[in-house]
């Protein structure tokens, strides 16, 4: 594990991103409609992710514990695709884009989990990073 | 979370996969020479893929605590990328597809992690099932 | 720990309520609506409830680890409380009472937390037992 | 998760309670003469407590990881009733009352488990907070 | 983590110890009066080894999760040392030597940490196997 | 738990050892040559200590949860035994002397998990802390 006790505090954020893929549209319906059999599709996989942001050290061998002080959830919902957006902010001597990465796959598989039984073809993609933002370097994806 | 109590326990089994990315070949050479300076990132992101197969249920809402009584993880290593492979076995009234793609998505993060000091433009793809044995219907992708 | 090795696995349901009062009529009206800032409470809470049933052993020393293999949780809504219902059921050696009242009060602590903002005057009451099968002895509280 | 990145560090303190009402004056005496069979009731339920105050985070959706930095249990003890006191300090952006109240929570329901052999009609009253102190306001219940 | 699928399910017990030794006599007395400041030592440290035997899976890579259906928590105190011993049963396919010596270490680790303070010169030495029943092959240390 | 809300903030390190004992010299060659069927094991058992390092506050009743900073795992290799040093740096308002001990055993109890299968007289030995900085007293042992 990384030495950070000379590093400075600063304000950190980091923007996630996962992409669920149904194959049919639907799957896209019943969680809009709320009528998936296992609960409300979107505010369950929330949660999960909140827990997942603060439970990123204890999954990744070399993450640092960090004062978690923001974790923002938000979902892009398209014909046959939703796109998680993490968000996580610290203030603390290292980044949070870990964090953000490993909500926004907690929050997928929780999706794959309650849509499994109404939708056997759903996969999770391109998770990834989309924006930093303090500590040595910026980073946004533009073509996000 | 789904009544289970009166389902019949069987020998299930399941692989899911995840891709790691990375856009370097620099980053692939130093996995295989293991001069990555965080460890050595196969070996160390195995072992976070041991323990998150143990603690899907943990992660998920809506998991079953289970018995895990076999976890395998595997790469497939190609020039610019590395395929994750896990498999789950239990003895159990339900199946494990979810713990083998919750633990194929840590063994990614771990390397994503591991390697972001490295390679700034890794990204994690799909995550989904290979194969699943046991249970009310087998499953296998046959394009895997 | 009691020794529960020789006993004999039984299907065994256990139902405990915990109810939460509130100060304002409003808070109600907000839970119902779903206008509270944090969030759907009913859904989150019943999510942070299906975690803690599977987590009790974690929190309570003499608890055995065992397979939750459902847990439900409902609501009674009326002016200035809400009673909430955590039923659990396991086929095991040893009952899972505690694992339904931690899941209640788990609930409650996730209404209380999300309210406090909009609510002062909040408490937790009543946590107990409503219902038991299986094991030496059934049990329910008539009045309930 | 509300954001508390721009918040200021101060001294913050929570006291809640939990009352444990019991069926029999036996019990009572039980746990004073430390005669209970799985141990000595006030002890563990203490420990179940110190964990629980530093685990609440993992339990409770919206709450943020934080430095506890104090957790102090006391047990006023009556004739058919123990009422549990947690106190929770800590130097962080936000309260411990939730904390304190988790606390009081997991000590309360590890009397209930390690009682329940003993006395078939033990219910947990009353979880609520005490005393507040830092932070935006304080707050103490002058009847208490 | 190795296969058990096909092994059978059967009693399985193990006994382990671990020494902790004090480097002055007023350390044993303090324990044994209860005058240690942060509490009982052996009843805080034997509930720090419920747990511990509980979560053993959650520590060590390859320990399967399992069912623990006793633990049983002993002392022998002599002038300057203490001398745990932790007894685990289940039954199931594997056996639980690790868990009775992780809960050993746990006992261990919580008596320095509680001791720390009136006492400088603690070590813990010796945790082992002790006794083993169930599963391919009996052991028993005759020296112990 | 003891009250640290007043105590100043410093860099504070803190390294432990713990030795694990080997019956048969082909044990040390077999993890040295990596040929152990569990797999890498002074890898993997690293990869434990570096979680157990961040979880010593989730097992052990009065420790404080404070940001781990760094954690440096090493190992000294003999004919018969292999010493484990784990050095854990922190910026913290107390030590993290248990943080290092808690470690260095579950490094030691992974080695012994792997190595059980090709060796059954392994042992655990003299788990204690090596040297301390930072905070009241530093500390070293100078015959390590």
């Amino acid at each position: 594990m990384i030495q950070i006790t000379h590093k400075s505090t600063t304000l950190r954020k980091a923007i996630a991103q996962a992409i669920v893929k149904v194959s049919l549209p639907e799957t896209i319906q019943a969680i809009r409609e709320k009528t998936v059999p296992k609960g409300d599709v979107l505010e369950c996989a929330r949660v999960a992710g909140l827990f997942a942001a603060k439970r990123t050290a204890d999954m990744i061998p070399d993450c640092h514990p960090l004062p978690v002080e923001f974790t923002g959830i938000s979902y892009e919902i398209s014909e046959m695709e939703i796109r998680i957006l993490c968000e996580i902010h610290t203030v603390y001597k290292t980044g949070v884009e870990v964090e953000a990465m490993h909500a926004a796959s907690v929050v997928a598989l929780t999706m794959y989990d309650m849509l499994k039984p109404i939708d056997k073809g759903i996969s999770i993609e391109q998770i990834k990073l989309v924006e930093k933002k303090g500590g040595k370097s910026d980073f946004k994806k533009l073509s996000e």
